[in-house]
């Protein structure tokens, strides 16, 4: 029997399904490894950490994607390095041989040197996203039992660092749950009372967008109560609260949940492979996606540095990814079946443009062509995402959560899991709405409470 | 302003959502804690286990259950004990004092004083449930890089400990995932070769329904590769396997996941009530659902046990918590009201029936009146527990993930969450399928397995 060239790519996000997909004709061997078990839509994970919804709605598991694609098998492995010289991938327990390797393994959080990731966790995975929605949800329950106004106000205000799509998608969802999912759910406060303070470091939110639709997301933040501070670095960060500066003066915003949207940095597992790599980490390929002397070594999505043939950088975002792992996996076919053209076509991106949401019926869409923003926006941005989720169920899902959510005003995923963590005190209540052990100073009476008026 | 009866509600289970609901409009204060933030409609739990449902179909906030009730408020704390002398419920962080007590903390489970808790995971919680459904789906992942044929059997075989009704939904869902769900998605094994083994004391399955009825149910599960081994008891436990007793000779039984599904144990905090209880903790309530001296206390759902007027036992379902949450809410309005009679009236169960189901188009139905299995049974069940879930989204996206997985035969929720542990090594393949390092001493050519023909 023939032996049939290895391809192993690294990674099961857009890039390297994509790549692998790409591949299903192919007369090769393919091995997908991923340290996940499922492929995640990364564009609506912001949606599962403000829990409108579900983690299996917009992660699918890789084998499902590739069951039928009979060259091809996944494995669950942590790839550790690459050795480019032996042509192998070290695993955590063994090593994979390869004849052509894709990389594509994205990018992490970046806190710029700061050791800030347990203060204020990022979003990347679906534990990520389950971590910030119990923090979020959480945040009201404290809120609920705290009798000190002044933490009370800390624990209704969320703050959101950087003002990319992730960012703006965030700090406009946790406005929306304050004011309609949970606005009738609680005693002791008032959930429409919740602040969201966004925070960027330029002078407009969605900085990759033209500038009219960064000033109309803007607007549409402050609806939803998001107070947008632009020009603005975060110098500090602690469990009470973020310290800001603006205009070279200091000021400190009481808060006690902060998620990060600001700097990413690209997988570790770029260094092994011996390129030359940009500040963010990202490996600098050639205009192929091969790295230099490797032509057998290519590296997609967030962890490259992708450039246009015109010098223009790709973005990192899905279709860049996607996109790029089609372009490799057409190189390989094309030298596998010894029709490979010297040199090598050049990746080039269809810029389909970019969308992000801010919340109900408002969103921003940019393409070459049109920078609109409001109802039609948001329309858009719901087919689009709609239609590249992966597998026909989650499409189902996810369609049918949105209208229901968008029809009632609520979320239907909003679960505390995990550790509930230490609230505040309870204050402490007699039956006749009286303070019975000295827990805190102030209390709120029952009977008050539960017969006043609520809106 | 009149001072209202205080009535402090401990658990959000059925028993105390029903007795919560119940006062909805007498003249009292309800306070209903709990150490979670979501009702969890148990009888569904063990889908969320095998990847049917995602845990938010099958738990619902309990601020959003009672967030129009405005004499209810919902209060996420520990209760640590309860002072009946004092009158109050002592917590982590403070205390609440009450006029009316109804303790509905129900059970957890017993591994009658064995140290199996970790290593053989029982299913009450959401967070019990993912974590079986990690340990199920990493399984297969194990089993595909196994290269000892003993361990990847061992990897391919389920022990569920307990022929109840949850370990006999369960054994039937784990061996659909194999035969149906996975069969096609792996490359180095057949997960269609999956064996469950069922391990139950007693000589037949689903002891509390008519005789007739646990047989069907051990023909339907043989159906699914689950091996049911009645009168047979399991003596010792380890990460490699279960060793049981049956007819006075031991046998072991090789396998990686062993889930329980055995004995349950009242909710410690029925201790501080300083009311009798039986072997398995529950507090032996009064006909009328209240503790000796203390009228003023009840005690419903799986933490109490009641007895019928006949002296027939109320069995642990979701209906006697349900029952006796109503019952005591109407004690407690005739209380308030003054138009108490003495003696209370007795508790008294109404049987509506008993219902499991073993898998696809399969279920039993137990009633006074008739004993059925098959077809019919399996649409009775269906129908009955989308009636029972609270909330009208959860109702429609649970028919709409069934309805999905009986057309396709898939599962929608089949993530791995959490750490992915330490699987076996990685058969180290190099590119022409021999092995490159000596991890292990058997190896599976790539061309061999992705060229095979399968069903």
């Amino acid at each position: 029997m023939e032996r049939r060239p290895h391809v192993v790519i690294i990674g099961g996000g857009f890039g390297g399904l994509s790549a692998a997909r790409a591949l299903a004709r192919a007369p090769v061997n393919v091995t997908l490894l991923d340290r996940r078990n499922h492929h995640l839509f990364q564009p609506l994970l912001y949606q599962v950490a403000t829990a409108a919804l579900n983690p299996s709605d917009i992660a699918y598991p890789i084998r499902g994607v590739l069951a039928t694609q009979k060259n091809a098998r996944v494995l669950l492995a942590n790839a550790l390095a690459i050795d480019v010289e032996a042509r192998h991938v070290v695993l955590d327990d063994g090593a994979l041989d390869y004849d052509f390797l894709v990389v594509a393994t994205g990018a992490t959080h970046s806190y710029f040197g700061k050791d800030w990731a347990k203060i204020a966790p990022g979003l990347k995975s679906i534990e990520d996203a389950l971590e910030i929605r119990r923090r979020v949800f959480l945040a009201y329950e404290a809120a609920e039992r705290e009798s000190d106004p002044v933490a009370q106000r800390e624990w209704l205000t969320f703050a959101v660092v950087g003002g990319g799509p992730t960012g703006v998608e965030l700090a406009g969802a946790l406005g929306e749950i304050g004011l309609h999912t949970l606005a009738h759910d609680f005693r002791s406060i008032d959930p429409t009372q919740v602040r969201v303070v966004l925070f960027e470091g330029q002078d407009r939110v969605l900085g990759t967008y033209p500038p009219k639709l960064g000033a109309a997301a803007k607007a549409s933040l402050e609806k939803r109560q998001v107070d947008v501070r632009l020009q603005t670095l975060v110098t500090a960060i602690d469990d009470r609260g973020v310290t800001v500066k603006c205009d070279g003066k200091e000021e400190r915003i009481g808060t006690r949940t902060v998620l990060w949207a600001a700097g990413v940095q690209a997988s570790p597992l770029a260094v092994s492979l011996g390129a030359p790599r940009d500040r963010a980490g990202r490996v600098e390929v050639h205009p192929d996606l091969s790295i230099p002397g490797h032509p057998e070594v290519f590296v997609i999505g967030d962890l490259a540095k992708m450039l246009n043939p015109d010098g223009t950088q790709v973005p990192g975002v899905a279709q860049g990814a996607l996109q790029g792992g089609k372009h490799v996996a057409k190189l390989i076919i094309a030298e596998v079946r010894g029709k490979a053209v010297r040199p090598r076509p050049a990746f080039r991106y269809h810029d389909k443009g970019n969308m992000a949401t801010i919340g109900r019926a408002s969103a921003v869409v940019a393409t070459k062509r049109v920078a609109i923003h409001g109802l039609v926006a948001w329309l858009m941005w719901w087919a689009v995402h709609v239609m590249f989720l992966v597998g026909f169920r989650n499409r189902v899902f996810v369609m049918l959560s949105w209208a229901w959510s968008w029809l009632t005003f609520t979320r239907g995923a909003r679960l505390i899991t995990g550790d509930i963590g230490s609230l505040p005190a309870v204050r402490t209540i007699g039956a006749d709405g009286t303070v019975l052990l000295p827990v805190t100073a102030s209390t709120v009476s029952l009977d008050a409470v539960s017969s006043a008026p609520r809106s």
